[in-house]
């Protein structure tokens, strides 16, 4: 298939490498044009523009940073739904608010386009590796065109509907879920630790029960250690997602008392100077609201 | 060893055939002796009072439903702390508050009894099987001396230090972390499904990645399957525990704010009808917020 | 009318003296009986139990500290349900909760007593001074038996209904309403101070408009002169009004967010060692949840 | 002096009327012409445009509606920013976001041009009698030019600083503590109202005391009535409110939890079809919560 793809960050890189590995025929396009360089020795043609990354494209794939980046690559003058052949795909890889993509999605359809959402679930090493789990909403026929791309990029697809938003609501649900277990441990981790426990009685508690599941393991051990810089997802980034979480959920009427809370400790994380650390250094946080730390 | 066990509801039933069937002398109380039937046919003697059960028992078992019947059994007067001899253990296998537990085990001790905390995890089935685990605390050579019991018992056991309120702290802990996982459920379905999508979509995600873990696998199915009048745990009984992590929590000076979401949610589940049902019927609750049910 | 009296903490002085001077008969009883001097002297009788205090009383008043002074002045063996006279009434004027109000409201009613709920708005000057309102709850009958002592005592009563509880509600929920007013100014300034904005701007902006009444201007200005020494209300108290809050909301029915997020910030003060400040001090543990001290 | 003026719904236009009547000339540009009819009646300009608004003028004035409003008006080509002679002041006395006024503020510094940042306090009605107060920041050269239009416009003015965010902060904190007053009036009322209280009562005991102030008078009288449908402020312009606090909070590194209690009640108002009615509706909908409604 003739595919383009737009950002080339860890994701993107990996995602844009098993496309090519399978056979297609990939253009490619980055603002910081080096990140291209492995892709093109592989056999990739850089685009110049994001013009040329969608000249006679059947799907072009976006996997940018966040919601600004994606208005700028697809909805300014010059950008994807200027840009994309009529009957084309636009295929949403990135985590976005749930409003942009309704509207990109109208915007699209006007101009004879499809949007397919697609977040995935998963590390870079995974994308990599194609075992990253992709979560897809989009109309029917294309989802069955992308379907031969999913299969390649991941190891599972969870189809979540017919309309994108439906998508990204549940990538942005389970993020949410992976949140409320971070800050729960946090809390539990200074209750026992105000009782004088071992942290790690209660992580092993934790983890050969009902909590025997890699969200309990990876953030828990971390908080154990107080690994807070070695980072898998920043403080940073997690307040971006639940701010992309309480607008899906004011926007559609669900009042989220556990994402306020989370937002609040992420706040406070980083009035504390915990930015860019592992945001499992809400553990660090809660400890300071005890007054522990 | 000779063995006493007040308390023989589901749970106290099972730990106690287990104890009876590893050999052990074994005395049984309870407020209704009925209960005691099967035990006693199975070569239990019946005491007929508290200070019966405790003559001459080297270790009195009790696994009450609350701090009020643990502080009937235990401290009034002819309780376990008049009646147990000397030198002798009550093993406290109740989920109770931090505060009875710290308070009892001095009134113990002053006895020149010892306390040993060693709340359990498990359901009464795992419980009569011996697969519970078993969270301990204590003096070191109390918890030696209970040390082939647990191994009967339950198919695990921590040790969380030598003050008992340290196993009470993990196990409120744990049941927090738990009671995060349920409300972040709730919470994240209602989002889901104000996004018109199936909850069995997000289920599949979570269950398949992050969480595939029991919390999210029984909790999560009850939800999707709105199957809340099959109770494992009723709203009541969360309520009441969640009352025991914050009194624990403000004893020890932690904010818990996860745990006031919870209660407010269970608070009004209660308010709305739902105290005896699953406590996962907090997606019902999470959902009336939402305007859905 | 010949009254009893318990409890001469600063408020119970203060509205004893009332009585006295208007010309009732008075009986005082408290646990330190040197604080009962000044009103021996001036003409009160000193009893030297709780059943001593009852003896022949028309009306035994009770202004003690918690919950547990209260259930051990009236409800032990030889407390006021034993030893007040048959057709007399209990008259509560401390701030208690839903629970003990109730029952002990049942227990005296089957001894043939009367109890009235009346807890009182106002500080102990106030007190002395006849000054302070009085929310007061019972039976018709007794209420108009009290009518002339609420006058001698305060300057206005509000009559809640014919349950002591409600008028324990209706003082509870004020208190609740000031502990929001206070939370809320905390939260305020930590935002304008953040906004390099001298805080004594926004209490001006208050306290000139929507918010010009003593909750505001009293607690506004302890914040912005950061005078938490000069205590008013301690933390710890506003703590125990709170888990008062909580209870009856509990028992009813209702979740009341805004007292569990006034009840974090105030755990979170003691654990900063703020326990014995004035409550006004949550601006302060508010600016250390914002990085700013 | 010369002035322009954009925005004129109902407090535009009593703004408006007071600069006109105290001899200034103005011009004045509203999207919707004819409500510019009465002011052009009495002695006003009408502008055809943006840029015609902004010809010759010392200070123009923006009162509208949000910011996507001010963006529209002051940032895109043929705005403000571009037709404001040098020198001259945009006064922006709408309640808007910290960010905006901050970008707003430099992007008219590079162009020679001041921001003065000027919320008002008060209702169209006092608009109109000059009886609003006013919250000014901005470089003070830029203030006391403004001063004599502020003397017409209002009662009092508080200077908030040099920066222009300071005076939105503080309106911005204002706001939430009023909304904080009104979510803890509808908690209490809903307490009360559980254990049978009239919420008269409480209304009276609250505002013959602590809460003697418009803020408890005003919206407790309301609730006390259920009388949401005579709208002062919406449920939905509430929110868009809190929405700023939340973002100027996020910015400022400060957890705020009242308001996001008061986001998730209103958020939840809105979602059971209360978006148009007066926000003291959270009584209702904390009502709901409590399951009395």
């Amino acid at each position: 298939m003739r595919i383009g793809f737009v950002g080339l960050g860890r994701m993107g890189r990996g995602i844009a490498g098993r496309l090519l590995g399978g056979g297609h025929e990939l253009a490619v396009y980055n603002r910081t044009p080096e990140k291209a360089a492995d892709l093109v020795a592989a056999g990739a043609t850089a685009a110049a523009s994001i013009a040329m990354v969608c000249e006679r494209r059947e799907v072009v794939v976006t996997m940018v940073s966040d919601d600004a980046a994606l208005a700028d690559v697809a909805m300014r003058a010059g950008g994807l739904r200027d840009a994309l052949p009529a009957g084309a795909i636009h295929l949403v890889m990135g985590t976005h608010g749930v409003a942009i993509v309704r509207e990109l999605a109208q915007a699209h359809a006007a101009a004879g386009q499809t949007l397919v959402a697609a977040p995935v679930l998963g590390r870079p090493d995974a994308a990599a590796a194609g075992q990253i789990s992709i979560v897809a909403a989009g109309p029917a026929g294309a989802l069955s065109r992308c379907e031969p791309l999913f299969a390649i990029i991941g190891r599972r697809t969870f189809v979540a509907g017919e309309t994108p938003e439906a998508a990204t609501s549940i990538k942005l649900a389970n993020n949410f879920v992976l949140g409320c277990a971070v800050e729960a441990m946090a809390e539990a981790y200074a209750l026992v630790r105000r009782h004088d426990v071992a942290p790690q009685v209660l992580y092993d508690v934790m983890t050969d029960g009902l909590f025997a599941a890699p969200a309990y393991k990876i953030y828990g051990k971390i908080m154990v250690e107080a690994g807070y810089d070695q980072v898998g997802f920043t403080t940073r980034l997690a307040l971006k997602d639940m701010r992309l979480v309480l607008a899906a959920a004011e926007a559609a009427g669900v009042p989220m008392p556990s994402a306020s809370v989370l937002r609040d400790r992420l706040v406070g994380a980083i009035a504390h100077g915990d930015a860019d650390r592992d945001w499992s250094v809400l553990a660090r946080e809660q400890a300071r609201a005890a007054g522990i730390e």
